[in-house]
């Protein structure tokens, strides 16, 4: 059995975290494991399969011999390595929206469009929402083509990193103390509230992070013409974003064939309608899978279904979709 | 200068305190204030322009010499009280969902269609829901008629009433504590998550609460061929209802009409759209008025609107709305 030598640029992030936790658990067979961080987090060290491994600090020449580095930094960073990761030889699975939409570069989700790693140095990892909309999705495109689809979702704070989980913390312990809650990382106190932006506002009303599920989604299922709309909103939970979806196909499909497409599309759970065991946040998290419920036909137009999607965005969303691109691109 | 004689018919619920406080600081002349309650309540008493009121036992022989009853109680218990009341000689503006449908019985939302008021002995107070998204709809709905509509709700736990208030707090202290959140009135813990079930799932796997929104808005707007669809979300917020809406218009109208004709109607606020700035619950709660914003044209489908709203369901959504008919009663 071959063993793999993998990096993981970025790993004391939220992200970054979770891709060392999601390889501990893989049946990957790892040579060596490498952690990269910027500069000031070089003295951390941590725990993996039983060893104590240093973080070095990230630099164009830490890169040789390793086979794959998967990404957790931001577009910027990410652009700066990608060079000498691919002059290194080593395959870069990249969880920032750097290459996301540059031609030639699969952005891939293995159990959608996971063929597409085959051959690939570069290949991007979509955005978390994205990600776990489209799983259910995708169930019901290979019914009927999706056409159009809408989106509302309610992501958690540590979509925006570690310091957004801190900054729910910080306002929680405040909160205890009748102190107002300090606000460092979103526009206002997330404790308490719903903030409903997430990213820069764009000239035509969208941010950027709602922007991101028709341009992904029309790459990632081949659908050149789908049109999305989408409202992306913060809600003061750790992890695990959650999105109400409606998609209109191109014939009618029924709520009870959605259904059986969903439960049998690999990586998706299909709930009963029991109200305890529905997709939410204090059910799906750490779970690798999406979890999605309430499936119905939508009641404002024909041949649509609206649902409910949960999935752990660090995981599925994100370092669990990395490592099932590395483990797809080991198997082809 | 009339002065009314006014009960309150669950007083010293979620509602009926609010009731108390947006009759407190209106306008309106009281020559006697009734706080009503059940049996076990009875002891307490409350505070209202500066005299101590006992709260007395709600009753079928306690309504004689009242102008109006607000109601603030379950389905059943208006439909207890409400031949008393009427035979009493008191308008009932009821706050439960009882009487909302039926017909002949006006469900008003005063900016929208608060002439309806005008020589009835019994008014329905809409769903909060149902309340705070028409108020943006109900501006678009002047400029072209609605033909659809998509909402997805961010509901907070007062919706369900003080008990809703007191588990989120409670869970809060047990966070605190690293103690399991205890569950008793939503079926799941509410901090930290979210719980996209609100009433009863009826056979078309809608909700009770989600249906309210098509039928309530159908019969405020008097459109009978309405089709609305939507998602109905619990969020670990106290106070403000919060509403992604999408409405599709006969004719298109653009966003920035869309966004004039909001900003003119009354009770609604159009905000920038400056993050700081947006409609959420840490901005709006204990604001009498809707704030809109984020009003954009929507990508997935022609003469379509996306907008955000977020209202105070306490306020707007219950207590403030049926202040806001008894003093349209007066008026008319």
């Amino acid at each position: 059995m071959r063993k793999y030598s993998i990096g993981v640029l970025g790993a004391t992030g939220a992200v970054g975290r979770e891709m060392l936790r999601q390889l501990e658990q893989s049946d990957i067979a790892i040579s060596r494991l490498l952690p990269l961080a910027s500069g000031r987090q070089e003295h951390r060290s941590i725990w993996f399969r039983g060893d104590c491994i240093p973080v070095q600090a990230a630099g164009e020449n830490v890169f040789a011999g390793l086979d794959f580095v998967l990404g957790a930094v931001s577009g910027e960073v990410s652009k700066m390595y990608c060079p000498a990761i691919l002059k290194a030889g080593a395959i870069y699975i990249d969880n920032s929206s750097a290459f996301r939409l540059q031609s030639g570069v699969p952005l891939v989700v293995p159990e959608i469009n996971g063929e597409e790693v085959r051959g690939q140095q570069l290949i991007a990892n979509p955005n978390c929402s994205t990600i776990i909309t489209l799983m259910a999705v995708a169930a019901i495109h290979q019914l009927s083509p999706i056409v159009r689809l809408w989106a509302c979702t309610y992501q958690a704070v540590s979509g925006a990193g570690q310091g957004g989980l801190s900054e729910l913390h910080r306002q929680l312990r405040q909160w205890e103390k009748e102190e107002a809650p300090g606000v460092q990382v979103f526009c206002a106190p997330i404790l308490g509230n719903v903030i409903p932006c997430i990213g820069e506002t764009m000239e035509n009303g969208y941010t950027s992070e709602e922007m991101k599920l028709q341009n992904e989604g029309r790459k990632i299922l081949n659908t050149p013409a789908l049109r999305a709309s989408c409202t992306c909103v913060r809600v003061p939970v750790e992890r695990c974003h959650c999105i109400a979806v409606t998609v209109q196909t191109k014939e009618k499909i029924s709520a009870e064939a959605a259904r059986a497409a969903i439960a049998q599309f690999p990586g998706c759970v299909l709930t009963e309608d029991v109200p305890e065991n529905l997709p939410m946040p204090c059910n799906v998290s750490r779970d690798k899978r999406v979890w999605v419920g309430r499936v119905r036909e939508d009641l404002a137009m024909g041949n649509a279904l609206t649902l409910w999607c949960c999935g752990d965005q660090l995981i599925k969303g994100a370092a669990g979709n990395a490592v099932g691109i590395l483990e797809r691109c080991i198997e082809e």
